[in-house]
């Protein structure tokens, strides 16, 4: 699979570490390709395993984009892009926005709702935004499962992205699709409560588990 | 001890025979304490231990206060109530608000903090908000142990509410303080991840755990 990922932050780094670790073919997309600070930096990170190009040629070649940019500069770089490029494509989005006063930029609304009403030619699936960049690609990492969740319109972009998930080690039976888009909102609300729980067991490397009714 | 709960629904139904079945001294406080089609519905479900009296008697008795009412009519039955009446009292709110539309009446705010605000005197403990009323007061019909909530801010308040959680089947070390009671914001936004989880699993059943890194 050819992966094309915008943004190279913590969150682009670690997915690109994975993918590319799991035999993907993987570029990361950035807005500064020619920064030899950030080519550095991201070669002493991840190895000449995953070149960095401009965001239109990351997305060109790629047959699934990742938007690991942060959630408010998602929507001004995937206009950059521009829609002709993106379409047909799935767009797997891991990003949430927070004002400057740390409020949720797409209050009552979600980010992934918002790209895919933007761009209605591409199969948006929001996923992973539950957790930490570092435990993405580490769910082992963890004192017993946790639970990842899908939300999507397109069953087969569910499914693309469902195996990408099991390459970086979730398994099946921890992936729970959500059903539409829409239900984006839960997964980007949930951060209020990451937030808090982070706080509160003084670490960002934990999941959460959705514990089913017991079998009668 | 003796607790008043506001509220007669679901919620304060289940709350109300979890605690009085635990040995506390329960009243449900109504608006409409006279209605007898109300009285014989929750003389059916709750028989006669719980006695039913109007919003005021059941605070005025009551060391810890029960906010079990819709989360949108919760604040002006409170003002009904008046600061006074509610002063020094721990006050366990469980209510999360929904507007017709379905969106969070509180939304990048939190009833819990809209009720501490406008009652200083009172220690408002917000909890049990993340989980279905029948759940609340049978944990082990899990499959696995799951996580509750606590936020608020006053700590001696947590303890009281951590004792009556524990009265309802809830382990201590399922408990989480969060913090704060603004931390209830976390809380009560995980609703719509809530709502999601439901709609995907076909159950209000069930809980989350907050599963931690492994132990190296």
């Amino acid at each position: 699979m050819k992966i094309g990922i915008l943004g190279t932050g913590n969150v682009g780094r670690a997915l690109a570490a994975g993918w590319s670790g799991a035999g993907h073919d993987v570029v990361l997309g950035s807005r500064r390709p020619d920064d030899t600070g950030l080519r550095a930096e991201l070669a002493a990170a991840l190895g000449e395993a995953v070149p960095v190009v401009d965001v239109s040629s990351a997305v060109a070649g790629a047959g699934v984009v990742v938007n690991a940019t942060p959630g408010t500069a998602s929507v001004p770089l995937l206009a950059e892009v521009g829609a002709p490029a993106l379409a047909g494509k799935v767009l797997l989005d891991v990003a949430v926005g927070f004002t400057e006063d740390g409020a949720l930029s797409h209050l009552g609304e979600s980010l992934g709702e918002e790209i895919q009403r933007s761009y209605p030619d591409t199969m948006v699936v929001k996923t992973l935004c539950t957790i930490d960049s570092e435990l993405m690609v580490a769910p082992d990492s963890l004192e017993g499962p946790s639970t990842v969740f899908l939300s999507g319109d397109d069953a087969e972009a569910k499914r693309t992205v469902g195996g990408l998930l099991n390459d970086l080690g979730w398994p099946t039976e921890s992936l729970l699709d959500l059903g539409g888009i829409a239900t984006a909102r839960g997964q980007e609300h949930y951060s209020l409560l990451f937030l808090g729980i982070a706080g509160a067991i003084g670490a960002y490397g934990f999941g959460i588990r959705v514990v089913p009714p017991a079998r009668s």
